[in-house]
């Protein structure tokens, strides 16, 4: 964690009904099993425990008129995991979303910089 | 809280070492200062406990260079508050990154919408 400066943290949330369909902790989870092939494995990198990361990808699935994450046969206890066309196509977007608000408030972020104390006064 | 569809819930914070010099809470209560001219009561509308209100106006003071917010005679106990003219630009161009990112967001934000399940089919 740095703390050299000021830092904007921007979290997307797609909510259907009180269900969060998408944020930030579904698309890492997306991502980690598209790099690690397995559910249980991308939940550990995330420091999730295996149920959660179970939870996240059902609700996902659900909130999704196709499934982003398709499991291998011995379902919740293996077979491994991978991500759909759909899938990725999700996680795409989404990761682009985040660059395209980010680029769009670049330049309020410099202006508020500009008025933040300094960190040498905080620490 | 609708629950007639998808909705896109962005939250941005502000970051200074920490410290969270500028969220959506402090955003409000910046707005609820303005439009009562009292912390106090901008709290109250919030749902906030005073104790809690008067500690998230002392961190946004300290993280900018400026107050954004000025109290009158009576210090904690009374004589009002406004925001400055500091606070008001501030609170302005959050505003506007808001929404500036979500207008930067919206194309991609239709085509996940299209990809989601009907509420229909949850309720």
């Amino acid at each position: 964690m740095s703390k050299s400066g000021p830092v904007l943290k921007l979290r997307m949330r797609l909510m259907l009904g009180n269900e969060i369909a998408l944020g930030p902790g579904k698309a890492d989870l997306l991502e980690g099993i598209a790099s690690t092939g397995s559910i249980a494995a991308a939940g550990r990198k995330l420091g999730m425990s295996y149920k959660r990361a179970w939870m996240l990808v059902e609700t996902m699935n659900r909130c999704f008129r196709k499934p982003l994450v398709r499991t291998g046969r011995g379902g919740r206890q293996g077979g491994g995991a991978e991500l759909t066309a759909r899938g990725h196509r999700v996680l795409d977007t989404y990761r682009r979303m985040e660059r395209r608000a980010e680029a769009a408030i670049a330049p309020e972020m410099r202006s508020l910089h500009r008025l933040l104390s300094d960190m040498s006064d905080k620490q």
